[in-house]
């Protein structure tokens, strides 16, 4: 089978072997917000189109690409949802040339009812979470809209998302702190621990915020340190928050690079084990719904 | 006398009879951002000028006229502090036409060690302290980088700054809730209300955020309310710190306009008894300090 996770910035497509073994790739700068209207049978025919001719017949296709903005939009399945919820509320898609269905998203209220949205995650969640051994676990998904969701049984119960990502783009450009830091500034390990530490004390995101700006007033923070002293304070509020909301262990890390590896940072020193899932778990879902298809 | 008050973006200039009563003013568009560099003098001989010829040779300025970027730098005066202190910590100014004199700011640290900084708003605080009438206080003045601020017995005791105009400024324009609200719209006092609301439930500012986008998508706020909610979702997260902080009352409202109105609202949701202050707050504490001057 083929699966793709198109977002909005990428697309990511794997031909699978029948044990949902990664055969072959293709990555391409092609997320949804680059696509023409009317364009996505065509980008999915060229990118899939060499695996179709040797003989693929089956296409399952997840993320943005289910969007408003996107091909055809799914309506958000709300949770508690697991692989074959997610298989069952799989949408066909206007493309002759093979069998193509795409995943829902999924949606869940907090606890005050407010709702809450993902398109992609889902599946890297449930492709991340067959390796886990466990019953229940929490994944952390680091992003411009970082997600925390709840899983337990082999369905996703629920989540919150943290637009702590673009906070970080925003903050760091757009007010006076832009002057006393390069946000593409080389990470700083020690600045990052002294950002996630104060925000493990009280006073709140929006003082401390301003606590780095008379900091280096005072020369008490080095400008090679800011930015990531920055990234450490916005990704310990949104940890802090997490926690307090609940987590159950074991916390699972999902994704990779260097960010991916600042959250594991974090956690560390809020004391919370925490650990990688298994590569690859965008494709790992995508293969583990497509079993649970008709 | 004449009284300064000379901010980053706006200079207030009065003329003061004896008993501090404002004779004249002038206001204009010339913060210390707006002069290029020299020519400080030159805009207070204009602003000044008719004054001086009228016989006036006491000048007494504030705000970021005294920062680095201002006219002559004036070190920050450390908390606690009150009328006396600032009046000894005044600077002369290069000006021959008569005798200025600059008050410096103010800084402190909160109790994990953090530096606090404040230029202007300390005049602020004790032109407006003199009417309170209690021993003891918590003042509020609203801003880009609004300032919360303990006073008992005549000296300003600490103070904790918070980045929420600036953060209002950055989240509302560049991150993906653009595309949902529009800044420049009306108040909305209900919306207003409910993003206070939100601020005093869990989960966290960067959890309410992407809330907020979510909420849209759901169609459950509506755009008009939507920039309302984004400033009561921020102003009430810092409410909530600075009460979790410990606040004395009466808490007073320095300021005048909108935005002060909005603390207000704010403050009711959380039940927390405020007052204004009275007006002039900056032409009274110019006033008082040159009391103190030898």
């Amino acid at each position: 089978m083929i699966g793709v996770d198109w977002g909005t910035t990428s697309l990511r497509a794997y031909r699978l072997g029948p044990d949902g073994a990664v055969l072959d790739r293709c990555e391409a700068r092609l997320g949804i917000l680059a696509v023409p209207p009317g364009g996505f049978a065509e980008v999915l025919r060229e990118v899939a189109g060499p695996w179709i001719a040797a003989g693929e017949r089956r296409i399952l296709l997840c993320g943005m690409v289910g969007s408003r903005q996107g091909w055809v939009e799914a309506p958000y399945l709300p949770c508690p949802a697991g692989l074959a919820d997610l298989a069952r509320a799989t949408i066909p898609l206007p493309f002759p040339a093979a069998e193509a269905r795409l995943v829902p998203g999924l949606s869940c209220r907090d606890r005050h009812g407010v709702p809450e949205v993902m398109r992609g995650e889902e599946t890297e969640i449930l492709g991340a979470a067959e390796a886990t051994g466990a019953a229940e676990a929490t994944f952390c998904l680091p992003g411009s809209h970082a997600k925390w969701a709840r899983w337990r049984d082999g369905a996703v119960l629920g989540f919150t998302t943290h637009l702590t990502g673009e906070a970080f783009a925003a903050l760091s450009a757009h007010t006076i702190l832009a002057r006393m830091l390069d946000a593409g500034a080389p990470h700083h390990a020690g600045g990052f621990a002294r950002g996630v530490r104060r925000a493990q004390q009280g006073g709140g995101l929006l003082h401390h915020l301003f606590g780095l700006r008379a900091a280096a007033l005072f020369g008490e923070i080095a400008e090679a340190e800011a930015a990531s002293f920055l990234s450490g304070l916005l990704i310990g509020h949104e940890v802090a928050a997490a926690l307090e909301e609940g987590v159950s262990p074991p916390v699972i890390l999902v994704g990779a690079g260097p960010l991916v590896a600042r959250y594991g940072a974090a956690l560390d020193l809020f004391g919370v084990p925490h650990r990688a899932a298994a590569p690859e778990a965008a494709a790992r879902g995508l293969h583990r719904i497509a079993e649970h298809l008709p």
